[in-house]
């Protein structure tokens, strides 16, 4: 069995074809800066080395195109007949109150997702651009959207809420979401299986540390509460987000600065010239900072500590409100490869169980570990996510169960 | 020795005369309204009862006049000349990061506060309209500013600053200050003379909850997080107040209601007609919530549960950056009167070390106590706080020590 995991941003198409028995990619690849001057094409397959081609692509429909009719190349593809595929799985960032699990995708469930376009504006229509090309190109194939809002749906009203007038959230739906939900629910699975419990016997906290970051409570498997909101901004500070802030800073900025009552400009002001960039002035990417910091840069030292700092806090937050946790994952480009970031969070932090093998934590590998110390109450795990293969695995498990009722969603 | 304690609110004047011996009060009251219709004048002393006049007052100074006259009225005055009051204590919210302690007013010192009216609009021109009031009527007689945000003047950077671009900080003093300090300070001191042990060798979590509430993490008597921000509005949910949001909320309402591109709009909206107030529809006093959510009423009861959650992740927040706590600390209007938010708070927390004796929580007293059981690692406890009191104290230590230098301050 094939599934086809599709990714589209807001200019990318990101695809990856596994091969579901052994769970292993076949072919992977992405279509970057559609329709800007310099887009291109990059791919790579089982058994073939990655190559980059420059290529005018000017939709996602057109990158949709050029990747089935390479997936289908007589030379260099990797399937002979569209009918080999027996599942697409799109990855879909926001799927709003009415998306609560991973769903086939019918008229029905179209019309949902286009609903929810207001509220993830940047995203919403790519991927619905993409799901409507791969309909196209691959005629009489089933689609399963699999949403990283879903598996933070479990959470009850009074950590989504927010304590705005109630309207906000019957009229406009504004309330919390979450993010990388399927980044959440892969490593909080795969973290059961290294403590060799079952899920719902487990409370976890798992920290995905990238780019954006968020961290999730989760009992029994189910989502408690996490630190992303109504959108990716809030949490904990990011490369370029500042994440939690005094609201009503945003109050005295439109004041003092009258171009940020414009909404596009607030919003990139704190989504892309914030987090560790803002405050060091010097770069959003943590391996930068660490550097800097190391060479006793003091703003990018500051931005260090806040980014630790503010992770420690929801940890500690989420610690208290699962009252005692058995295992905290890292996961994600920092997570997985910034010992520097895991030894800052996790030190004195003892009151709380955990006790890091700084060690071992120091020691460089690609696979699942555990960075505790042998008498830790709470275990410290590393784990690499994988949200492709999470997609793969949602789409197949939707395909046979046949889940395809906004109803059942 | 006499400290008079003059408390300027945007509309009001609070005032409280101390006698230094016993620590007891002299006289207090206050003057409402002013410049309203139905301005009035409440006052007591600790002879006779409390009466209340209407009297047109249309200015702080006509207030601080009323007030220094009817304490010097020969029938129901309680001082017979100005020279009786030895030092005049100022409260002051907003100290930005300019005064880190209280401190004798001097020419320089207005100077330094009037280049504060811009991040505390509201309340430092009061202040600053009360300081020349009381000073053309008791000529002569030394006054101390004290500072709702001198106390956590001691936070980490990493903990004060936000992660927005740096010249937010730099150009316009953009940084968590932290309110309440008064208070935080007065309960820390009363929680280590509860625990029979000096401030600098315990660990506290102090909440003050009233109609603002914050939560404060204080180490060896030293504030080291506090959950109020820039401005009040941060942190739990209030009465009236948001809290924490994501503020990407706010880009996306100024998108749909254009009002609310005004800066004064948008305040109102997050302090005046969100919190429990704004969930409930009913009203932001927690005593009304209890009532109609003990009633079954939906939005009552989501609003208290959303009160109470964001409390317990602030305290589970601070135990963790504290690494372990011994005591926490409940007061103000809810912290001292409302067994039911203490008892929500710290239900499920045994993780912490924290266990209620829900029999004790629950039995009416005014005065300090403790409500943990015998065991309980951490010590919870029940402290009225007195902030006029603590004014009074660190005006008489200031005019003592004759701390009068901004550089010092």
């Amino acid at each position: 069995m094939k599934v086809l995991v599709v990714n589209c941003g807001s200019s990318s198409v990101k695809y990856t074809l596994f091969e579901m028995e052994n769970e292993k990619k076949i072919a992977w690849g992405i279509v970057e800066c559609i329709g800007l001057p310099k887009s291109y094409y990059k791919r790579q397959t089982a058994v073939t080395e990655e190559k980059k081609n420059f290529v005018k692509v000017t939709s996602h429909s057109k990158a949709v195109e050029l990747i089935i009719n390479d997936l289908l190349d007589k030379e260099i593809g990797s399937i002979a007949n569209i009918n080999e595929i027996d599942v697409i799985g799109h990855r879909i960032v926001h799927g709003g109150d009415r998306f609560s699990r991973s769903i086939l995708v019918t008229k029905e469930v179209k019309k949902g997702l286009k609903e929810c376009f207001s509220i993830a504006p940047l995203h919403t229509p790519a991927h619905y651009a993409g799901i409507l090309a791969v309909e196209k190109m691959l005629p009489g194939i089933p689609s399963v959207l699999v949403f990283d809002t879903a598996f933070h749906q479990t959470m009850p009203d009074y950590a989504y809420m927010y304590a705005l007038p109630y309207e906000y959230y019957e009229k406009y739906h504004i309330r919390k979401y979450g993010f990388h939900g399927t980044s959440h629910n892969y490593v909080s699975q795969r973290a059961a299986a290294m403590l060799e419990k079952p899920l719902n016997e487990l409370k976890l906290i798992t920290a995905h540390l990238g780019n954006g970051s968020s961290i999730t409570a989760i009992e029994k498997g189910k989502v408690v509460d996490t630190s992303m909101g109504f959108t990716p901004l809030q949490g904990v500070v990011m490369g370029t987000r500042c994440g939690d802030i005094d609201s009503a800073i945003i109050a005295y900025i439109i004041k003092i600065h009258p171009k940020y009552r414009n909404s596009e400009a607030l919003n990139a002001l704190m989504n892309k010239e914030s987090g560790l960039l803002g405050i060091s002035g010097i770069s959003g990417d943590m391996r930068s900072i660490v550097k800097a910091a190391v060479e006793n840069n003091k703003k990018a030292k500051l931005a260090f500590e806040m980014l630790c700092y503010s992770i420690k806090k929801y940890i500690s937050s989420y610690y208290g409100i699962l009252n005692g946790i058995d295992g905290l994952v890292f996961t994600a480009g920092i997570g997985e490869n910034s010992p520097m970031v895991r030894e800052k969070i996790c030190v004195n932090l003892h009151a709380l169980g955990i006790e890091m093998d700084t060690k071992k934590n120091k020691e460089h590998s690609i696979k699942e570990r555990f960075v505790s110390t042998a008498d830790s109450k709470v275990k410290i795990m590393i784990i690499p996510t994988n949200e492709e293969l999470m997609i793969a695995r949602e789409s197949k498990i939707c395909l046979h169960a046949g889940i395809n009722s906004v109803s059942q969603a």
